[in-house]
């Protein structure tokens, strides 16, 4: 059988092409190794585990139910899941230390806090181990040449360009992606990235005695402060790394924060208790960059049977509902059931992904906005928190037609779009409930009870 | 006096430096002349004087008040309008050739046809005699190195490249334009480009005997056919220019249209009345391009006082209104009203020009894609016939409280947000009125003008 007649399930003869190797490049690899295929990932920056600076500065991410489901498609969850710290609920810290929470789930539901650093190199190990993928480091892409079929790459290490062709390119090479550059300049190719007016900063809350948590570990702490607000996660070493979402411009912004002095006096006025915990907090918040916020959308994702875009390369998202690793993790699993009805029809299989793919991606950018209003502002206010605990009652009594939009995000598989439609119904039928409610008992209330049941029967 | 204390008002003592000699270039050159600056165009075609294909394709843009604004303004508003064509209507067209017509304003008010190869060349020529500014053609623009303030241009002639220091720049180079895309690459740049499912085809029916036009001269005609339609613009020479703007796929589009036999026929059905004057039909439609409709967003439109960008660079809108170079002429009035203003504080008059222009801008594009649904469909229904009919009446009874959107956008001045804001008030007091009008003289029946006197007193 010659190459051009071979069977449409057949692996490819040559190697498919992967632009970037960080968390959705690796996993990539993998499912289209398991799909038989061999693989060459080129990655712009030098091996992780072998530069000086392994850690760098350390980010945390949130891993959950979509992200685990396309780590177990390739029989990784379990080694993840040795060095993640499960978060069971949300804290809210008010500007005089006083604790509020929101459970996350029910029945022991968490979102994971894990190291991306230490993600990466963990998926970079499992590569080494399969033969069929080949990573090679310190690749710049400079140039990607559509309809020749060909990247011009930079090699860091020896000062070099070089030219490389390629029959099938997966650009996985993030929010800047030069892939996507490429198609950028191709006609009627739609494109947008649009940045919030704040920027954010890592900073550090330090292990407590012998390694343990200063504050509670299993838990994202939140500080919300209305127009802007920190939060922390957890690390194994007992430290927690924590963001401040800060505007740029205002009163109270970047701008403002010009001295270590002025840094010190506004942290010990908004963030009194965690100023404490926090030796190297002026330190840190001039050392370290004031990063950006960017929402990137873009369609279509492929050129042909020639390029697909996954990841952060076709949508990336503001961090604030933990869903753009996520996300791109779920992009695989996509991809994987359409490898298995399409063999390697590759422009079915690209044409499928987009169609499929695109109304989620633009829903989950939607959601990651509208939970930054929900984190810095909302959880803060009692009444919101009441709502939060009567959806928790209706679920219970409804599992069958009520999963919080949370919920339905986090804990489900459920294509975010529907997620999304669903949870702007549910919250216009809490509109309607919440004007009888003064506290949880009321929730009991015979009026109540009859019309949460007339809403639910009127959506069926 | 030394260069770094020269008074804001003294004119630059190196060149401003305009990258792209299209007809937004032409003209900025021109009124940065008038204020006593040295400038230097760089233009990426050859001279269209000197090259062969003088006309190329030929193009007819719409000109109208605001455009005529910004050539008085320079004094050029009288050469122009020798070769223009005034265009006192709308002609509509149907299916069996029938004809209804809309006037676009009162009292002699009309849009003005001109090609846009004769209107360049004709601002070239006056740039020119303008010993200020210096036309460099044959230049592309390959790299824009921001902070360092250089240009990388690839001299076409000489197949060389050079690299050329400026102070400040203006970037007028187009839909696609080479200096945003450097912006692009800045942190926080916000960019959208978005495409129409629709492209053009540009067509032509040919001048009768003896130079004389073959259907009426002073007019835009229309054939609206809902999801597509055919407009024709008036040459000096008896032509007339079509364009069919018509979508990519579907069951009536260029993916369906693939012979000659094809064209033909789908011609004859839709546009009967034009085909007879279309000789060249079949051929120019498979030899002239599809060409794609793109709104392009961006902001910020500086880079502190070192860039400006202008005309379709920073906003370019889809062709339906007839306003991308008249909106692109207006930055060149409200640029200068700003440096009459701070004189060389190019800092204040960027950071000016982008905050006071953007909203217009954005409402413009609007205003565009909005006129395409007007124009392709609902000139075609005899109720929106009327609806004008009424209108033109309010406005003549009113002629303080009421002026059309189409006469605010084409025949004012008022900023492109405010008339669209006005437009879209005058809409719904039409939605309210309509109900009581089945004739033009109904106008005069007492309710209708209680009525009407009734919501032009809310308004205020």
């Amino acid at each position: 059988m010659s190459a051009s007649t071979v069977s449409a399930s057949a692996p490819e003869t040559k190697p498919l092409t992967v632009v970037g190797g960080g968390l959705v490049g690796s996993l990539l690899a993998l499912y289209l190794a398991q799909q038989g295929h061999t693989v060459d990932v080129y990655e712009r920056r030098p091996d992780p585990r072998r530069s000086g600076n392994v850690e760098g500065r350390s980010i945390n991410l949130a891993l959950s139910d979509r992200g685990w489901r396309a780590l177990r498609g390739v029989g990784i969850e379990e080694a993840v899941r040795e060095v993640a710290i499960p978060l069971y609920r949300r804290v809210m810290h008010d500007q005089r230390g006083q604790l509020t929470m929101q459970p996350y789930g029910h029945d022991g539901q968490a979102i994971y806090s894990v190291s991306r650093a230490g993600l990466n190199q963990r998926l970079l190990d499992l590569v080494d181990r399969e033969p069929r993928v080949k990573v090679l480091f310190d690749q710049q892409c400079r140039r990607v040449d559509l309809r020749n079929r060909t990247l011009e790459m930079f090699d860091g290490a020896a000062e070099t360009s070089h030219v490389i062709p390629y029959q099938h390119l997966f650009g996985t090479d993030g929010a800047y992606s030069s892939v996507r550059a490429a198609m950028q300049k191709t006609d009627r190719f739609n494109y947008s990235q649009h940045y919030l007016n704040y920027g954010y900063k890592e900073l550090t809350i330090a292990a407590g005695d012998a390694g343990s948590w200063a504050i509670e570990k299993n838990t994202l702490h939140i500080w919300p402060r209305g127009q802007y607000m920190m939060i922390a996660l957890p690390n194994l070493d007992g430290s927690f790394n924590c963001t401040l979402f800060f505007p740029y411009e205002g009163p109270y912004s970047f701008a403002t924060l010009q001295t270590p002095e002025q840094v010190r006096r506004f942290f010990e006025e908004v963030f009194s208790d965690a100023v404490p915990l926090m030796p190297e907090l002026e330190q840190e918040f001039f050392e370290n960059p004031t990063s950006s916020l960017v929402t990137v959308r873009c369609y279509p994702w492929s050129v042909t049977d020639e390029v697909l875009l996954l990841g952060d390369a076709s949508h990336a998202i503001v961090p604030f509902y933990g869903q753009g690793m996520n996300a791109g993790f779920e992009d695989c699993t996509i991809l994987q059931q359409l490898m298995e009805s399409h063999g390697s029809d590759w422009l079915a299989i690209f044409q499928e992904f987009q169609q499929q793919r695109k109304p989620n991606a633009d829903a989950m950018a939607d959601l990651a906005v509208y939970n930054f209003e929900e984190m810095r502002d909302r959880v803060a206010d009692p009444r919101f928190l009441l709502q939060k605990k009567i959806e928790s009652k209706i679920s219970a009594q409804y599992p069958q037609h009520w999963l919080p939009l949370y919920s339905q995000v986090t804990f489900s598989h459920l294509p975010y779009a529907e997620a999304w439609a669903n949870g702007q119904a549910q919250e216009r039928i809490m509109q309607r409930v919440m004007p009888r409610i003064q506290s949880e008992a009321d929730y009991d209330l015979p009026e109540v009870q009859a019309l949460i049941a007339q809403e639910l029967a009127q959506r069926q």
